[in-house]
């Protein structure tokens, strides 16, 4: 049994956070998917709330009925084991319910959460509830991700603001040493974490050097100027390809304004600041540019095996200002076994074609990013919150 | 000069319809582009705006400023004439302007608009303005055409509501005889008419007969059960091609519920109604259906040499219930000529691989319609409030 | 009945034309489909004997047993009625049966049809045979048309060859005057025409002119060099959304090789000819070079109205050098009925998005041109043998 | 140096069977691209050709002149370091040259090649001729996948014929027991190696067992029969998605035939062997698959440790059959280094997006697999020779 306080005060925190972002943008700018990869704002706001439904109150709470049957079919994401869904790349075509609509929905969900808490509930249902917290941090981050993206539209880039909490910063140049051998990495399980950071178990390391800060703006512009998007060998042939046929020559979230770089952020169109951490790569840039500056991308073990503890650096250049992408596709740890159930279908089915990021963004919340956390995205994902660290053999 | 009372009081009246059509649709749902050739309601508020900043305002009111400079790109339809403008596919990812702001630019310009048209203004100025009003109108079907497929989606199926007018009926069947011969058709330009309505000019007919009536949907219902979608000699190649590929066996708003026919409409999802006029065909369609019916789509000159006044008749099967698709591929009338500059973008630009429907819809606003009108759409278009009247030789 | 000596002299011609059109095309030339609307050389061959095999040999021939029942699979073209087909996009996908096969098979229908005619066969039949005739000279023009394509790819730019009969040129220039009026256009059917060209009707045309002459590549040179391609008003806003997007600037058969023009023609890659009459022109191409030089295309009936018979002329402008696109859109002539069976799929069914050209080009084979004659392909179609010749209003 | 007495006769049996591979295929088949991973049969034949020409012949060989200078253009593969080259999806759009002068091609090379392989070439030069052997030992193979796909086009379904070597089977059922720990894998350099098969390095395996034979066609019906292809637990989410979209239930090889399955193959259409080797499956099958069976895809590292050396087994279920898709992603070994120069293209750009094959399979020439070699291809290739074996914890 959990203490119910804690969960309850818990529970109102992350949902209350959710809100809060969303409370400065309009219908409108929560309406708009920019891409099939994005959703709308408003569907973020009521998928975390479905989940909470589907997979806590139905199940659970007596007598509990849903705000509305229809919900069940648009706001499930990919939990096949759950039903028939809404299409994914069309969540930006459902006007219908609008944003106070969606207001009422979390408000009545939030009640009866809260409500229900307020028993003593056993511990598996209390894990369930804090799957869905740690779920609905993830949906404040891709909230503003993919807000950042609508607002980024050639024909706008719009301002969304400040998010409410700190970020930190590239960090300082410098390395660390580390001596190779075996390292031990993943959760041991006794704090929460996702079913795919299980079970810890033993890598063997050569001896490697990891960079104590973050590849920047000025690093990519030099990489720019160096003419590193025209030169095949520094890149993967998928890459390479990709930017050949769309005419790629910088980051997506760059634009030339009056001769300049200008780059488009969550505050808007922002002058160029050559010492800022370098975000919003793809990992087909990330390799590419770790390579020009005479590195390579580190594993995800290396980066393990050298990060600080998050509790220990409050923001640092490991944590809170961009994700790194790391040289290793995201695959099951060895004995992994995902849990039963739609539950169960939380991380396991991704495994293929994606690579792992690790640390964290000026986009995830506090208190959600840790040292065995394993983001992932495909390869060419531009408009992730992600940059780089670069590692080199000793 | 024209009266400039008549002209203000105009322009007041169709401005103010506008936004009394838009008047109950939510922010989300004026925001939603569900297909490339669908407008945001927003973007028709706008547009139709920006259409007397430009040709009006900004060339002939003395110190007009802009209300927005952004707005010239953003609101531009395909006007090549007047500069760089927004993607079509891409209106429904613009969140800003919203709707309010584009409240408040409505408003700037119809003050400004009123203003200026309170002084008397030579003919030719109140010809634009005229042309503006008409361009107006027409957006305000396709508003209400667009928002009926925003709201129709599979996963929504929402009403819009009634639209502020009558409506007439699919008429009571019967045929009307015409001799043939030499008839003129087009607009003697005495009243307003668009461009592509001029010079009027001498056909030759053959002998025919026309329906009094509209096809229903119980015609198409029975088209449907004799197997009409699947016999290839009824259909045109492409249009045969088509559905075979999509796996289409009904018109795009008709589903199944409960194991009937339903249709949607403006006032959302209703029950079958097999005396009602067919809607939302495409062309393809209505070509087949007149074919199983055994006779054919009527010309657009025999359309005309038999249809009444739009005075005459009020409402009627002629007029406000659906477009009809004709036989005539809309190319231009014998020696005509479009006007100078941006203005002369309006129709001719138009006149290849698009079909001619006469008449006008449920969705027309009144006062718009009359008998020399030549509406255009592709003939895969299925959004077109289009249903069809047969015609056979005599 | 027809005396039977003519038609199996015209069939032994015409079937031995096309094979001596493939004679000089290797095995690898023959099987290549550059494009979905290209069919392989060994297709045509293939497919236009299937056309005796199916309409006449099957249903007439006592005791006749197909060649390869296989065929009738790969090489039905369209023909619905006759049952399910090779997809056409993957035509070039059909190694087997090989060219030396094809010859066989066309031998082996070849011995069987003379057989057969060689007893008096009944008027109907001879004209299915008639019919198969004309349907084999259209697919040599294809056949012409198709291998320049396939020949033109830019990694290959090879040569075809000569065709095997005389072409003519543009033409003097010059202007024919017609004071319009009442005119009949169409075939009377007391010699050979297609279903389309039929009923012979009458029109009401405005005084008009036309040019004696065809437009050349000089005045498509000059075009492009006075900017044509990048000003939209000379163009349909279809055309030139499409070259925009695809960034063209010269027709497709154009290429600039060391700072000067050349042109892939059956001869392959020669020298650029100012004098020479343009052709593979898309129709949208044809459309904005006549705006550019102050006319406008002819409407067919014009054409037909000035052109001469085809015997009167041997070769001269209106006849064996290049299609002329018309600003007719193709449908069907007043009280238009189609043939009954399969047959009766010839024409009738493709009477929408195409436009009619008129003349014949330098691949039309010898006795196949009529005055009467309307060929048809999409606006966008450019690897048809197409220019233009202008009018304009007098 | 080398002797070259062995080398030539090495090069001449590679080449040999090369041709050998191609002799019964006709022109028309040696033509055909269908599909853009597939390369045409002649493409094959000339790019191997290719590649002694550009990295042998052309920079060693004193005056030689290459056979064709526009060759370097059609027959570069991906080497970017060696400039422009023909678009990989329209190798099939090449008629010319045709297959003898591609003949013609090879015999000039082997010619001159022979030629200089009789005087003593220096090591690092006899280095690349061996990888230049081992290059064209993968187009062996390529060849025959390609072929078969070609050839299994629905349309078609023909036969290629027997390989001229001998094929092995799936092995008897059993299992092999490892207790994990340490083990080295990869290639200590010693024996030709592709560069991705160094360094080795030791890896930390958990107790396991592998099966000791492979996956059969009646496993995979058995696993269409439970519903296999409808069960999305079974399934990573992007391959479920892709089987779901395009209606897939079955191996892209598999058909109905009169109510029971067939398969093709080289030798054609067959008839279904139960206790066959599957072969032709994606990874997301195999994946699938493995987990329908109660076991999982083994990682290299685990397939390596328990693999025989393919000297001590001849032909085994391990090498000759099929080859085994693993769990692990294509990544480099660590502290690879990719060779300098184009050459060191071969493999390190492509480690991204696509999983590792062991073994070898029915098409792979003799003499070109070992334990150490890493195949690889995206997770959705499905025209690969490729099955699986599958492994469980311990």
């Amino acid at each position: 049994m959990m203490a119910p306080g804690t969960l309850i005060e818990r529970f109102r925190n992350v949902r209350d956070l959710t809100e809060q972002l969303a409370a400065e943008l309009s219908a409108e700018d929560q309406t708009i998917q920019s891409m099939p990869d994005v959703s709308p704002t408003k569907w973020h706001r009521a998928h975390t709330t479905w989940f909470f439904e589907t997979f806590v109150l139905s199940p659970f709470a007596p007598a509990y009925e849903p705000f509305d049957e229809h919900f069940s079919f648009l706001f499930n994401s990919y939990y096949d084991g759950v039903g028939a869904r809404h299409p994914r790349a069309e969540r930006g075509m459902v006007s219908r319910p609008g944003i106070e609509e969606i207001a009422r929905y979390r408000h009545f969900v939030d009640t009866q959460m809260v409500e229900f808490l307020e028993c003593r509930v056993p511990a598996e249902i209390g894990e369930i509830v804090e799957l869905g917290l740690h779920h609905e941090q993830q949906h404040q981050e891709l909230l503003l991700m993919d807000i950042r993206h609508v607002l980024g539209h050639p024909s706008i880039q719009g301002a969304y603001g400040k998010v409410p909490w700190p970020s930190s910063g590239p960090g300082a140049p410098g390395w660390i040493d580390h001596e190779g051998g075996q390292v031990a990495i993943g959760s041991l399980g006794q704090e929460f974490s996702f079913d795919n950071e299980c079970p810890r178990h033993e890598v063997t390391l050569q001896p490697f050097q990891l960079a104590t800060g973050l590849v920047t703006m000025g690093d990519v512009e030099d990489f720019i100027d160096d003419g590193g998007y025209e030169r095949s060998p520094l890149w993967m042939s998928e890459g390479f390809g990709a930017i050949e046929a769309a005419g790629i020559g910088s980051p997506s979230t760059w634009s030339r304004l009056d001769g300049r770089w200008a780059t488009h952020t969550l505050e808007g169109l922002v002058p160029f600041d050559r010492s800022a951490a370098a975000t919003n790569l793809t990992w087909f840039e990330a390799d590419a540019i770790a390579r020009w500056l005479g590195g390579r991308l580190p594993s995800e073990a290396e980066w393990e095996a050298c990060a600080p503890d998050v509790d220990e650096v409050e923001t640092s250049s490991w944590y809170g200002e961009a994700w790194q992408w790391t040289a290793s596709p995201y695959v099951a740890y060895p004995r992994f076994a995902p849990g039963p159930g739609a539950i169960g279908e939380y991380n396991g089915k991704f495994m293929v074609n994606q690579m792992v990021l690790r640390g964290s963004s000026l986009a995830t919340p506090p208190g959600h990013a840790r040292r065995t956390y394993r983001n992932f995205f495909p390869p060419s994902a531009s408009w992730v919150f992600a940059g780089l660290r670069i590692a080199r053999d000793s």
